[in-house]
């Protein structure tokens, strides 16, 4: 029997995800929940957290228990403060917020990225950056740029091994809020979905006009039947996405962008990204699991007893 | 007693407007209610039309009655179809739509109008077209720029008295929808306001990155303090509407724009519009009624028996 010598944790907003890993970073393990922090009552963590994994902490008394994700934020368990980039694992390692659990265990969360762009405007990521470092030490490279497709979309630029910049797109939520909330909405069969539309909606993001106008005319087009119900909703998902990815690799220096995420937001990137001319490729499938599994190696070298 | 000449109606989606006109042009009488479009049950325009108007009717049973707005479009009394560019008040007069009311008395709807942009995709307005026409006349300018800010905010190029073309941006609803519906609703005030905050958001807008980047900025500058709950609303507005000015000038020529519409939304985009470098003018109040009288007088000279 293969021994646990850590658990991981990636506890974002809307999920929890629990990996058992050997010492290699190999995963023994996955337990899956819909128990994101939005869903914990009275901010119960310690309960929810001894329910979902009580078990695998009875079974592994001296592992190191990492978590990362929105659990360490201001709305989670208790608040990891974000680190400036630049940083590698080493630093986030040394900036994670000991908690001990009601059960006298001692766990560590690791703390958010922040940095500042050109103009000095903030930003900030919490989960990404163990899946990034992961998925950096997993491919080997020492530069890249890796882009996470979601709701808040984030480019990364790696050198050295550390995070040193990156810029989040608040791309899938606008669409959310764009396609529910706004006139839009009438003429989008929501359950639909069509691939050359998708693509015709990333070509329209490349001309002149803007974002703004360009939503405009996914409702003009709509009255002119040159939409459809069918069609509307991948057109205007390819339009915002094109939006994001015309922005964010407008210097781009024409390396392959490493995607990494949920597999058919990958897959849609990838594709958009063909079409903008840039090449891409799938990142590992399990970046959190090895950035958590770095961080406890850390741990155990630096930091325990 | 000065004789009423015509009556106009501007029909909205979410308001009604009706002129009791003299000779002129001049406006003897406006009521107003909240009786838009969307407000009428069971699509029992005629009945409201006779609630709203009928004592006007009544007294002045040869005057023209022209109307205009989404009252003429699919989804009100009879559709008056989109009337292409470039157009003239004359074009908008011969293709008004007749209409018999129940009481045996004929009016008109105006058509709105459609465009096509340098990359083919269409584009629509309607009700601003008759303020537009009506504007170049009072102004007495045959070659003008003019801006209508709003939900769906309408930039529009006049020549030789015609529009000649124009292009919406769906502002004023991306803003609702992305200030309601996504997680920068968590940190605005929606009650607060702040000049120097909404003048913050126009110059943010001038930055690399692009709109959606800049969204998540707003978030982050909340998490560092940067933002206030009673300053980011008017940052968020100050941006939007930045895009918009930035795409919509993109090209401009260095005349005065004219802004017709709302006082309050007018004096904020002509604050804006003075901060990236565009002189602007408030164009005349009475835009509408002076448009609506100018459609009832081409149909004295033309179209009635």
């Amino acid at each position: 029997m293969t021994v646990v010598t850590a658990l991981g944790i990636d506890w974002g907003t809307s999920s929890f995800r629990a990996y058992r890993l050997d010492a290699e970073g190999g995963v023994l393990d996955v337990r899956r929940a819909d128990a994101g922090i939005r869903a914990i009552d009275d901010g119960d963590f310690d309960g929810a957290f001894e329910q979902l994994v009580g078990d695998w902490l009875d079974a592994a008394p001296d592992a190191p228990v990492v978590l990362s994700g929105m659990i360490g934020s201001r709305q989670g368990w208790l608040e990891a403060p974000y680190l400036a980039c630049p940083a590698a694992v080493g630093d986030l390692a040394g900036a994670m917020a000991p908690l001990d659990l009601a059960r006298g265990r001692r766990v560590y969360l690791a703390p958010g990225l922040s940095t500042r762009g050109a103009s000095g405007v903030p930003d900030v990521m919490r989960g990404e950056e163990v899946q990034i470092l992961g998925a950096v030490d997993r491919l080997g490279v020492e530069r890249v740029t890796i882009c996470l497709p979601g709701s808040h979309s984030k480019w990364v630029q790696v050198d050295d091994a550390r995070v040193i910049g990156f810029a989040t797109y608040m791309t899938g939520e606008a669409f959310e809020a764009l396609r529910r909330h706004t006139i839009l909405g009438r003429t989008i069969d929501h359950a639909a979905w069509d691939d050359p539309a998708f693509l015709a909606g990333v070509d329209r993001s490349g001309d002149d006009g803007g974002l703004l106008q360009h939503l405009f005319g996914v409702r003009a087009a709509g009255l002119f039947g040159e939409l459809e119900p069918t069609t509307a909703g991948a057109f205007l998902s390819g339009l915002i996405i094109g939006h994001e990815l015309r922005a964010a690799t407008a210097s781009h220096d024409g390396s392959v962008v490493y995607l990494i995420g949920e597999g058919g937001l990958v897959a849609l990137y990838g594709q958009a990204l063909r079409r903008i001319g840039v090449t891409s490729r799938e990142g590992p499938p399990d970046a959190a699991a090895r950035g958590l599994h770095l961080l406890a190696e850390h741990l155990r070298e630096h930091h325990r007893s």
